[in-house]
């Protein structure tokens, strides 16, 4: 018996390292035309990360630098993070008279992110990067690895450096235990309190292998810092983290009582993705043990990342279009392996309409959590 | 004028390397499924591979070993050989009561190839060979790196086994000086010496090149073993490695003389490859001076691997058609590239018949100098 729930654990583990991944390609609805969100997110969180590589730089001084990030994806958002980083280094190196270390750069996602497309980018993004950096930089190697991050990726203690921002909110495999959370795609103030417990608990298990996995492949003093999707209240059910999820249930629901998505398919459709609160993320890297926490900091943005972007062309104006598409840049793959292709042109329809008109009404912002830790010595 | 020259120099490197790989997917016309010459040879060269790989993990038990394939290719080939060398090592740490080292394994071809592919597969074969391999087995990690192997593509002293089949006789760039190699498409019998030399020379600085880059990614004492198309004459423009792109050659012709392609664009078509002889490959060698030579040996296969084959259905008895489908895996990209797709279908279908008239009168073989190394301490 225990045997077969593990093959169905594993079954159901195996799906969602297999669907999850962000639009492919570089059309309208990809996720690289469509990331503005996270490149924004990456960019507000950067000197956290700037703070931590140039510790284990200084700490250590090493000849070749590991830099892994976890879940890359594919698009602008790719190398971004990577190559703040690497110029961090290479300015600091500089001031101190150094030579540069060799960095390797180990691109992680899922098997289903379009590998393809970055490897293509490479070489002129090398190119662009040699110009700006000058003489005496790099080399610089990069590698992709494909897999899911709850798992070993790398050999033992063979990186310096991790990064991951906008990924560890998404969870292996949908939780057990969601057969009450009916008329609900995600956590909400409706959902009864088994349903917030499973959530949570796969959260912990999930966030525990994580931290455990990296704990073996980064060197003692290695540092990592992780930005989360999640929430300031300690309200797993709290509107600052449910509500985008909240908005697209309606369009579903919607669709439900036009009769275009049957009532089953529907509430058997749950979002594998937890968002913590930052005391949650902390007692969970005390838990486990591994880590000490340097920094521990909350941050928001805007649904709408166009926002304040001033120079902004019409296009973007509609705020409910621009969160439709960078939610469906995200979620697509899922609603597709679960409801099909026919349906997802009018979902994200309906859910512009619906997002518009609450954004109209109230702020509305994504809430990050960003942690940098080390691993103990 | 040097800078204008090195300019387009690279401008030409380059373009092989973005045009140069095997036909993608897993259709008719794919490298995938036309690549069992290419498997034999790994297999029939297999034990070479297998004793060095011994003897660096006997030398040294590392608790991780890192092995690269170069030009791995995309199909059912490119995890053979790690396969069966990591089975080899297992073999002998269980013989010698050992732990199993941590593998790192290293899949290396230009960008254009099918990493996507190549990913998406993993999990099933790691799954398989977990299951074929028992408890105590592994873990081994994979990752994809995209790249010219004429260039740095690993960190300093990172790998401890490099293995390459039936990639290096791919040359960074077409030739400078061919001009006067008109109605051929490589060295033939009516090549002019200065076309001959001018091959040889571009061989002889990208496997220096190539070796030079490897001695800084081994560590000392690592192990690479490199089988390379072939001949076994000292002529370049022996029938042994010439006559299939010969054949090839007289397909175009028939077709510039039926006023398909124009004469020009036949005249500049020129295929970046040099089949080596094992006395070339050992001088290069020595000459570089990084490696000692354990075993210098040539092999041979029919042009149609299927000719030994018991169970052959009959789609598989018509040789000139087998051969064709199988260049046509190898070469297609170069042709579209130069020639556009239109003319693609025809070539072939006539390439195929030549190749089976001549297969009917003749013997045809492919030549395979395979040479195992040892990088210096």
């Amino acid at each position: 018996m225990g045997e077969r729930v593990g093959e169905i654990e594993r079954g159901r583990e195996m799906e969602v390292a297999q669907v999850l991944h962000m639009n492919g390609g570089r059309g309208e609805k990809s996720y690289a035309q469509n990331s503005l969100v996270q490149r924004k997110v990456i960019s507000i969180t950067m000197r956290i990360a700037e703070e931590a590589i140039t510790n284990i730089y200084c700490n250590t001084f090493p000849t070749s630098l590991a830099i892994a990030d976890l879940g890359c994806s594919s698009g602008p958002n790719t190398l971004y993070a990577v190559s703040e980083l690497v110029k961090v280094v290479d300015k600091v190196r500089r001031k101190l008279g150094h030579q540069s270390p060799e960095y390797q750069v180990l691109l992680n996602d899922l098997p289903g992110n379009d590998f393809n497309a970055i490897f293509k980018s490479l070489a002129g993004f090398q190119e662009n990067l040699k110009k700006q950096m000058g003489d005496g930089f790099g080399p610089l190697f990069f590698s992709g690895v494909p897999g899911s991050f709850y798992g070993r990726l790398f050999l033992a203690k063979s990186l310096h450096f991790v990064h991951s921002s906008y990924s560890l909110m998404w969870l292996s495999r949908v939780p057990e235990g969601l057969e009450g959370n009916k008329g609900n795609i995600y956590m909400a103030s409706t959902s009864p309190p088994s349903v917030l417990k499973a959530y949570y608990m796969q959260f912990q298990t999930d966030f525990t292998l994580f931290l455990k996995c990296r704990s073996e492949e980064l060197v003692a003093g290695g540092r990592m810092v992780l930005t989360i999707l999640g929430r300031r209240s300690e309200d797993p059910s709290s509107k600052e983290c449910c509500y985008i999820w909240e908005l697209l249930a309606e369009a579903l629901n919607e669709m439900v009582l036009e009769g275009i998505i049957e009532e089953e398919k529907f509430d058997s459709f749950n979002i594998p993705q937890y968002t913590p609160s930052p005391f949650e993320v902390e007692s969970q890297v005390k838990k486990e043990g591994s880590f000490t926490i340097d920094r521990l900091e909350v941050s928001h943005i805007s649904w709408n990342a166009y926002d304040n972007e001033v120079h902004q062309s019409e296009a973007f104006e509609d705020d409910g279009y621009n969160v439709a598409r960078c939610m469906r840049a995200v979620a697509e793959p899922l609603l597709v392996s679960h409801f099909g292709e026919a349906i997802i042109d009018e979902v994200f329809s309906k859910y512009g309409e619906i997002v518009a008109s609450r954004m109209s009404k109230e702020k509305t912002e994504f809430v990050n959590v960003t942690v940098s830790l080390t691993r103990k010595g």
